[in-house]
């Protein structure tokens, strides 16, 4: 399928913004899994509108950027119910990767990432349960946000993976970032920045050569910034280990999520999609048990790697964005060495920003810091001072 | 999604057959497997014609029916690349049946048999590889021929499990249902009938038994026709085991048929058509092994129970047309219980007839009959006897 817009086809939405307000004057754009009253959420498949009535309500995201004076320009494109972390829709096409042409945008927040590339809009919203704002933020050489689970209400947010899902959203600078995660999170963004550094060695290992190097400078400035650094070892256990776990529980989660809808209305999927479901229906329950002790490990390791004060680097993903169309045996390893940079998202529930790291052959990658449970206004503050 | 016409949407599809001929004013569908030049095969999936170009050249069977005198009106509704037995299609819909209001019309061969049913064409082409052609005319209440694998060529028809893989047709009397016959297979229906019946105890058990009532009358005037009769076991084993070995090869001869378009185009599917092609995928090579052998004693079994001059009759399906729009852990036990009456079509390869055979609750059912290989005409003899 051709590269689509960032925008649901058709009439786009405008919804004017509070008056007054810290963000008047600024445009944002919705994913599609986000309710916006009078307007069916279409969560990126034919047929999950036909099932979810209209909403009658904002999603508790939307309300707060239109409180705060931001004006809703549209709602965007987005991977089938969130299950995606590259940004091609069999129904709704590949939104443009307007930072690396005929790449694709990543996803599965793929609409807003490409929207805000292009400058359609200032901000827009996503969704991350595995990695969907990070992944985008990272191939659209977008500043992108995964809160701390919990830390930003989802209501009006359509489920994926309940203990992982949460709300972040994109921009192209750091100061427009600053802004407006400055009102989602109800905090102001600090002055006083964390004072110790770690490099995630695995994760850098992990990466293409070619990624860490071009990462290197934005590091460079990172440890400047910041007063102590050193190396350390994220994931003892192996990066692939962590994303084995949560590659078990998240879709088990979101089985459990999709199963109702599923089993009464049989819809439809792309092959790739529906295959993920079927194995997470027929995955072992002693998986699951291995997966939530590895799930408690992991946060014991990010808990002790991150006390307040203190952040990690590593790149957000291990190469830039792939071309679009590739076939499934390519795209398949892809996703899962994407996943063992992106697993401890959703396994230990730190928060974590992705910020425009560097250029691999023209191409954006992204370079992600990780704070301490409730410190995403200390990873803004870093951010903000990088961008 | 709500029930649609037999025929596909758009502008009908209108080729003249031959000025004279034997089926000469007789009017012909054509299942969307089946190339009809400069008209694109659907193949009931809307990512199979982007990779399939425009035929151009007639299917063997088209071309037949054409040559003698019959006039193409139009292409049906079929299950998604006929991976299906109900005839519910998530994207084309679900087929009237005009027997059974509110039911299913069976598949994969949904709007060939729907067409016929309802008076719009006098015969309809169709496939059967699991029991598409068989289900269908017991469920919409007409005559309906599974050929022996290879009498009847499949040039210009879409494969799906080629070892197991035929053309059929379906007509709504026994005479119409002869003529078609004796120019598909090359053959003029013979006058003499078979002389020894066997009634298949364990099908007519399997079956509900409202069913076996409704076809008792039926088998009462198979037996006044044919000399002699007595009851036998079909599959020692058990039906279901039958049934097992078929819907392992079977699944895993259609993951290599459509592996390469559904790795390369990752195409959309409902989502139990994925799941299928998902677990054909998963299949353990051992449960394939022991299917192969069973498929041998299945094979002689019947060359056993079927020499020449004998034909074996049973329930065709177990139940008549189900209800539309049944959750799938409903469907599921049904699309396996009708698997067991079905599966030595696929596994043993001897022709199958089903004929009207009585009515449940006004629904009807089929009795099918089954001979030797190759005496497809033997059978047709006995429909246009009892039609």
């Amino acid at each position: 399928m051709d590269q689509t817009s960032a925008f649901l086809p058709g009439p786009r939405l405008h919804i004017a913004g509070a008056a007054s307000g810290p963000l008047a004057g600024l445009t944002f754009a919705a994913k599609d899994l986000f309710d916006v009253a009078g307007h069916p959420t279409g969560g990126g498949n034919p047929d999950w509108p036909r099932v979810h009535p209209v909403p009658t309500r904002h999603a508790w995201a939307v309300q707060t950027l239109l409180d705060a004076g931001a004006t809703l320009v549209g709602k965007t494109v987005t991977d089938e119910v969130s299950l995606g972390i590259l940004g091609e829709n069999a129904f709704d096409g590949t939104p443009v990767n307007p930072a690396a042409p005929g790449r694709v945008p990543g996803g599965s927040s793929s609409g807003s990432a490409s929207a805000v590339a292009a400058g359609l809009c200032d901000t827009a919203l996503g969704t991350d349960t595995g990695g969907s704002v990070r992944v985008p933020a990272s191939f659209c050489g977008l500043f992108g946000i995964r809160p701390t689970p919990g830390r930003v209400p989802v209501t009006g947010m359509a489920a994926q993976a309940p203990s992982s899902d949460t709300t972040g959203w994109f921009a192209r600078d750091g100061a427009t970032f600053a802004k407006v995660s400055a009102i989602m999170l109800g905090e102001a963004i600090p002055d006083a920045l964390p004072t110790r550094l770690l490099r995630a060695t695995d994760a850098f290992g992990f990466a293409d050569p070619a990624v860490a190097a071009a990462l290197a400078p934005m590091v460079a400035r990172l440890e400047r910034l910041i007063s102590a650094a050193q190396d350390e070892i994220m994931a003892p256990p192996g990066l692939s280990v962590w994303a084995r776990a949560q590659r078990t529980l998240q879709p088990v989660e979101a089985w459990e999520t999709f199963r109702p809808w599923v089993e009464t209305h049989n819809p439809r999927f792309a092959f790739n999609v529906a295959r993920g479901l079927v194995t997470a229906a027929a995955t072992p329950a002693a998986d699951c048990e291995w997966a939530e002790l590895m799930r408690q490990e992991a946060r014991g390791r990010l808990a002790y790697l991150l006390p307040s004060g203190t952040i990690l680097c590593l790149p957000t993903t291990p190469f830039p964005a792939p071309k679009v169309g590739l076939p499934l045996p390519v795209l398949d390893p892809i996703r899962a060495r994407i996943a063992c940079l992106c697993g401890q998202g959703g396994l230990a529930g730190h928060p974590q920003v992705s910020l425009p790291g560097g250029l691999v052959d023209g191409l954006p990658v992204g370079l992600s810091i990780i704070g301490a449970r409730g410190a995403d206004a200390a990873l803004v503050a870093v951010a903000r001072a990088l961008g």
